[in-house]
């Protein structure tokens, strides 16, 4: 298999939360990335824009993207409800036309479209479909309790708040202390990432937890923890069934909570002033008391996602979350992921 | 349109909790049901069978319901996972070629079986799934949070205690009162049973809520109460994820909580013996506080299940739930649904 050379479109979003996408792939595969596609940021570097991604360049068209190398175009945002906007077709056409595979994690399955399919079908090339579920999907049984890996969760207190990167962070840490560490990846840019899973929001709702049951038993294999990416949040008005089907689905032993401290209110309700985030010490007591009601399970550490702070802050924040909960805490892209691996060895050695 | 005369297929099933399609609709609709297949109760009849729904019989064959007038085959089960068994096909297509139309509530759409569809497409004769999700299903906004009327969820101990039929037993008593009341079914049993709705446990599972609110907003038009008709349990290993969802995009003022006083394990793992049932005032606190971290709720009442039960324990398991909540309890089928009635007129007047 040849190695993708990505243009990413992230148009009018790169650099800010819902380029998660972009982001991510940028972070762990920044080799992989030859261009960024968003008219309002040309000319910039990813290091510019997100602090990390070195000298990729944003371009503004399809055509820049192609000049660099580019065989394959990965859209690198996730609207909510996961539908592109209009304008986008005409540039996926164009990349199609000009021999680029497609890589897609919305909910608008692309493969489907009859325009973009019968292109593709034309200049021999694949549209991917990152969120596309398995067939015959299971309703959960109950096996993912018995595996003999520990199965340690990231929660939140809301969407997009550092679920999966809390998660990837820890992955290396874990391999060198020796311990076989696998990632499970729920969401369409943890798919990206590791190369296989399954996007849970994009199941039929009475398999969620079957879906997850059905990827938490692979990457218990031959593994000392299985790391497994959350979804949303349990009080997310929108999303919260998704959250819970994967708590119950995964029967996690331990959890890490994810927060955002700038945060006060459920980000797609912003507008609204909503649902207000409660306490960290508030989610800690439901997602026990809730995920305890499957499977006993407990939260041993948190993960704050700082990025919006200055560095006196984001420790003042990392501190206040260990005083109010009594557990370690850090955020473990800017400082130390290390207070989150040692919280998971600890739990490995009590052997739940 | 025709009035439907329903052959219901329930073999081996009729009359046990997995029926539960083919009891309501002979509930609620007894006479569009010309007969019953199950080859287990051959000569049988309803009332013999389920104590309600008289002289309608069980018959062995279809070809025995098409002699009794049928124009329509229901599919009267609920398989976990919704899948139909194998069997099953040869009795469909033999319905079609006999100018039966097909309703089935499974998750495999029966439509989009190419044999089926080609022989009700030789036949002029319709297959509709209940269970297919209307397109482009929203997010959900919060807008539910917002209408006039007092929305009324049922929620649950587990599956198939009785949400459906609580809320069903109600509609008519509110109206009699002058309460101008609509129900909204979820479920495809519902669906079948009330002319609209959506199944909210086959769409998919990023737009559970959305789903919901979607029909909430439609049933609170012209309307002082919504009966919403819950499903699952907020600890139901396999479909937690759809209650949640539920249970946040319907955004309910007050909750009516559902029980088999007899169940002491969730159903679908019974044997397994894997989740406990716990105790009611349990249930209570867990969907006021789940259900409050979105939208203000509280349970109003408990709707017992007894059908298994003889009439003084029965009447001990209400005493005993009414002691143990504080709040009115009664089985709404066999004894008053009265105090749940005035459960919910007191919580209109307390302007929530």
């Amino acid at each position: 298999m040849k190695e993708p050379r990505y243009l990413i479109l992230a148009d009018h979003d790169f650099g800010i939360m819902t380029s998660k996408t972009a982001n991510a792939v940028i972070r762990y595969h920044p080799s992989r990335v030859v261009a960024v596609l968003d008219r309002a940021l040309v000319g910039q570097t990813s290091q510019q824009v997100l602090g990390f991604g070195g000298d990729i360049p944003v371009v503004g068209t399809v055509a820049e993207g192609l000049k660099l190398g580019a065989n394959c175009v990965l859209i690198g945002i996730a609207p909510q409800g996961g539908r592109l906007p209009e304008e986008w077709y005409g540039w996926l056409a164009e990349a199609l036309e000009h021999d680029c595979d497609i890589v897609s994690g919305l909910h608008t399955f692309l493969s489907d479209d009859p325009k973009l399919a019968a292109i593709a079908m034309q200049h021999g090339r694949t549209i991917t479909d990152a969120r596309k579920a398995p067939a015959n999907l299971p309703v959960a049984t109950g096996l993912a309790k018995d595996v003999d890996a520990l199965v340690v969760l990231t929660v939140g207190t809301d969407c997009n708040v550092g679920k999966m990167t809390a998660q990837l962070q820890i992955v290396s840490g874990l391999k060198a202390r020796g311990v076989r560490t696998n990632f499970v990846a729920t969401g369409q840019t943890g798919i990206m990432v590791e190369g296989w899973g399954t996007a849970v929001d994009a199941v039929v709702a009475d398999f969620i937890a079957g879906a997850t049951e059905q990827i938490v038993l692979r990457g218990a294999k031959d593994a000392d923890v299985v790391l497994v990416e959350g979804q949303g949040s349990i009080n997310h008005p929108g999303y919260s069934g998704v959250t819970l089907g994967l708590l119950h689905g995964a029967c996690p032993d331990a959890m890490i909570l994810c927060h955002q401290p700038t945060r006060d209110f459920i980000g797609d309700y912003r507008d609204a002033s909503w649902v207000k985030i409660p306490p960290l010490s508030e989610y800690v007591k439901m997602y026990q008391a809730i995920g305890g009601m499957v499977h006993p399970t407990k939260v041993i550490g948190i993960a704050l996602n700082t990025f919006d702070m200055d560095d006196l802050s984001a420790r003042a924040a990392c501190e206040a979350a260990a005083r109010e909960t009594g557990l370690p805490a850090t955020d473990p892209v800017r400082f130390d992921p290390g207070p989150l691996i040692e919280a998971i060895i600890k739990a490995m050695g009590e052997g739940r």
